[in-house]
This record gives structure tokens, sequence and C-alpha cells, in this order.
């Protein structure tokens, strides 16, 4: 039986990157003439078409849906794979989810996987590494071939596809403002550097709204935490040195540690300190003091996207326009907030 | 282009479940023989091959591994992903998810999509739904043909394939003898109906430990919940009724959960009550108090069923032997229980 050739087999055999495959295909000037002579040759001498994708596509229709997704132990892209599949199913449409695992090599191998005739068209969230990296030749060359694409929460200007995102700027800025509100001063922000794109909006959302409403942006509010990593010590440390009166954090588990590292120190939660945590899930439920929460609208995000890509692979005409769809980021009051 | 015919059609088509379609076509007695010719024409008609997966299997390897879980928004599980893909991605293997959302018809539509060719073995751990109907008759089609298939938490006794369990009713025991050494007496249980087997083996553990400590089973102190709706009134109901000194939970939420409605009525945890959950996912550890839990250790359990599944696909042997690893349950100890 004839093997089917992937950049995955090149790149191994050839002891070189998947990307440096990929762009050595594309006769990219990024790559030395030496090593796009090696890998073109051994590409041609077995047979390699990246091609075979659009033409099994034009040919048959899976009723399969591909969606990569960073990580799996994460509670918000789990509700946008619920959400994905609520609608898809509705439709008679299967889902197949693969996860990058935060890595470009897995996105890639991942979709290269999948786009062989397995699927109908992609729902797909970026990896950090790929965001990074600032590498998109492997959406290039799906999207190329005519197979749609819809890409949600984290997204790039460089890929023409519909897209799903979130106002996350929005989010912070409601936060901030209710904060404000409640008569808070000392508003901290604890982020984390890793968040790219939506850490910044994030940010931008908390700077705007203090100073839209006459504070000061302080920098020695602002506590910036290794990725996912809970460090009681930075946290505790922090509290004393800024006579902090409320918090917002970018992530559910930071807000859940950093009122819990609270509450141990014997602040009382909402009359000391008032805490509010991006992205509404178990935690935030769950919780006591429950918390207050910008809600992502995860499977709503994911129902969005899976109605936009079923919408293209169904339909007929060869002009294509791309939308992208900003979900409006909502704040649920809670008991970690006054009211 | 020939169109494949699935179950899934030929259930659709004739407006019959697709428990009956694969029934009918292995001519089982619990189909009426009307049914039965119905269904065995239309599929001759339209060339109906359930065979075509193992013809396909032998002819290649695709280097991917099919996994089906019954909910993705779940802790536990998407955990055992995790596992499964990183064993898996060491050994050049990639990973597709799909998900059964607890339906019997999805875990049926899923299998035999993935089955298709896509993959070289399966591993999967049954949906409520499945093992309520109990009916297994597609996970007997992939064993029949030959698709090495690793079950994981939720199995049945009526598939022979390997099996990677956990400990549960140890897990139970372990949490009750550790309440009943703090001096505690009137030891709750809150469980959920839709358990099933797993659930009984949590109440047996609860039970037994009890019962070789010299305390009697007392009925009152065992709360079932409906699944996943968490209660208020009945739970704050019933620590009035019964003065309840510990609480054993079935899963994280109950047990974040009730903790919740004893603090809010004041009561101090450890010092008043106790509380142990099973599962020790982000609530247990970022909780305050912290939740001592039992771990179900889902990555190592993945790895585990990995690791199987990779041998048996790679192995050259025609004479099989299944096993069942059982994982051992252990408790980690954090606030809400005294040292």
């Amino acid at each position: 039986m004839k093997k089917v050739i992937t950049l995955k087999h090149i790149a191994r055999e050839l002891e070189v990157s998947i990307s440096t495959v990929s762009k050595a295909l594309k006769n990219s000037e990024e790559i030395s003439r030496d090593t796009k002579e090696r890998i073109q040759a051994y590409a041609k001498l077995y047979n390699y078409r990246p091609n075979n994708i659009a033409i099994s596509l034009k040919n048959k229709r899976t009723k399969n849906i591909g969606v990569i997704i960073p990580d799996i132990v994460h509670h918000f892209f789990t509700t946008v794979v619920r959400g994905i599949e609520s609608y898809a199913n509705s439709k008679g449409y299967n889902v197949i989810v693969c996860l990058s695992d935060e890595s470009f090599d897995k996105e890639v191998i991942n979709m290269e996987m999948l786009a062989n005739g397995s699927i109908d068209g992609f729902i797909m969230s970026l990896s950090v590494e790929t965001q990074l990296k600032n590498d998109y030749n492997h959406l290039k060359e799906i999207t190329d071939q005519g197979i749609p694409l819809v890409m949600f929460d984290r997204v790039t200007d460089e890929i023409k596809c519909d897209k799903v995102i979130i106002n996350d700027r929005e989010g912070a800025y409601l936060a901030v403002k209710k904060l404000i509100a409640n008569g808070r001063k000392k508003i901290a922000l604890i982020t984390t550097d890793n968040y790219l794109s939506i850490g910044k909006q994030r940010t931008e959302g908390y700077c705007d709204a203090l100073r839209d409403h006459g504070l000061e942006v302080n920098e020695n509010l602002i506590l910036s935490l290794p990725q996912m990593k809970m460090d009681e010590k930075a946290i505790s440390d922090f509290y004393d040195r800024e006579e902090v009166d409320a918090v917002l954090c970018v992530h559910e588990l930071f807000a859940m540690y950093s009122m819990r590292v609270a509450l141990k120190k014997g602040l009382k939660v909402p009359e000391d300190i008032e805490f509010i945590g991006f992205t509404d899930g178990n935690l935030s439920k769950y919780a006591y003091p429950s918390l207050t929460a910008i809600a992502q609208h995860g499977e709503q995000m994911g129902e969005m996207a899976s109605k936009m890509l079923i919408e293209k692979i169904e339909s007929e005409k060869e002009e294509e326009t791309y939308v992208t769809e900003v979900l409006q980021s909502t704040l649920v009051e809670r008991e970690s907030t006054k009211n």
C-alpha cells in the first residue's frame, strides 16, 4: 500500500522543524537554498501532495467537524466544545476534538491529520506557541485550499476567515467600574505574562476604567505571575505592601487563589476586600464566598462558531465574505463584591 | 462517488433506533421479524458492510488513537485525556477525542465514525445511557473485528478487553477510616442516584468502613441528590435534621457545595464538621478551607490506558490475553479535615 507522506514525516526524516518544511515547500526566502532543495527533493521523491486535502473535500462531505483547542483541562475551552457539539449535533454533524497542548507543532500535526479528508471544516483557537512564533502558514494552507475555518477566542488578523471573539476589554472595564462604584480606590490587577492578546485587552480595560473615573493607573498595583503558578508568598506580600481593597484577576484560578490568600490572612470578603475574576466556571459558583465573575459565554461562543462553520460548509457561493462576531462579556454578581 | 452507509443512516432512514439496526443486522431475537427483514433488506440494497473497518485496519496504520469520553466539562475525564495524550505523543501517536454526552446513540455514532479507518484503536469510558441500556453490541463489534480497545473507569464485564479502573471502594473506605480516627461518629454520605457501578462501590466502601470500626450504617445519614443538581435547601435541612459531624461526597462539586452550605450556616470547618470529596481537582486545591480529597489519578489512568492500547496495536501476537489494571486511590489531606 502506498504510504501517505505528511509534513511531519518529512520534518522527522530530514531533522528539521515542521515550520521549516512548510516554508521550504512554499519556497520561502526565510529558508536557506540548500535546505529548501533538500526538502523539495524529498517531497518530490515521495510524492508529497499538499492538495490531496482539497481534492478529497470537493468530492464528498464527511459531516464531521474538526476542533483544535490549546488545552483540555480548562473550563472555558471545554464549555466552547460543548457549545460546538450541541449546535453541530442538531444539524447532523459529528465533532472530532484534537489538542495542541499550546504547542505549534502539535497544532500543525493535528490540523494536517484531520484535513486529510476526515472533516468538512475546522474550528480552532491558537496555541500560545503559535502566537509567539507568529507563524500561520498551516492556517493559510487550509484557507487557500477552500476548507472552511472559524477561529475563536485566540485569533489573528493574519488569517482571513470567520471569527468569534469576546469583548475582553469591555469585560475588564465593567468589572473595574463596578468596584469603583462600590467605593474602592486601590484596585489591583492580578495577571500573567503569557496571556498575549487577551491579557493585553483585559489590562487595557482595567486601565481605561480607572482613568475614565479619575483614578490613576499605579503600576505597583499590577501583579504579574508566571502562567498558572499559584504563588502564596507573592500574593501575600503584595497585599502587605499595597493595602489593596479590590482585585480583578484575569483567570478564575487566580481569583479563587488570591481570595483564598486574603481569607487566610483574616481579611473579610467583601467587607475588607472585593474580588472579581474572569471566566464564570464552577469554582466561581461554588466557592464561599461565591465569586463575582465576568462571564465569557463559552457555550454561546461554541454554538456561534459551529453555526458559522456549518453555513460556510453548506454554502454554494464561490465569493466568500468573512465576519467577526464579538460577544459581549457580562458581569455575574455574587458574594465576593458588595451589591 | 459511492456513498458509505452507516448504522446511523439506516436508523434515520427507517425511523428506528441505532440499537435496533445493530441488533437486526445480527439477527437478534429481540427484534420483530418484520423489522429485521426491512432493515436487512435496506442494508443489502445499499451494500452496508460492517467489516470494512477490519479490512482497512489490516492494511495500514494510522498512528491515531480514538478516545470516547462521556463528558468534556468534567475535570476527571479531561485529566485522563491529558494522560492519554502525553503517553501517546511520546510514542508518535495522535489522539482524536469524541464525546458521547452520556448518550448511547452518540457513543455508537462516534465509534462507528472513527472505526472507519481513521484510528488504530480505542480508549473509552461508557456513557450513563449505555450502562442503563446494558447494550454493548457496538463494543462487541469493535473487538470481534480485532480492533484493540481499552476501557477505563466506567467499564463492563460484558466486553473482553484491557481495562483500567480505580479502586473506588478502597477510596471511600480510606476516607471514612480517616474521619473515624478523627473521632467523628455521625458521618454522612452525599451521593447521587445516577452514579451506577462507581456510586455503588463508593457506598460499599463507606458502609464497610463504618461496620469494620463498630459504627452502624444509618440510612438517614445517606443523602442522595439528583445528578449534578446543587440543592441548598435539601443539604441545609439535612444538616439541621441529622447533626452530621463529617461528610463524604462522591463528587468534588458536591463536596465544595455542601461545605459552602455548612460555612453559610456558621459551622466551622474542620472544627464542627469535616469534609472529604472524591476526585482531587482544582476546586479542592483552591477552596478555602481547601478540601481533603480522594485522588482518582486521572492522568496516570490515561497514561496506563494509552500504554496498554499501543502495546496491543503494535503486538504481533494472534492469541490475545486481557488484563484489568486497578489503580489505588489515595487520600490527599488538606484543611477540611483535622490532621
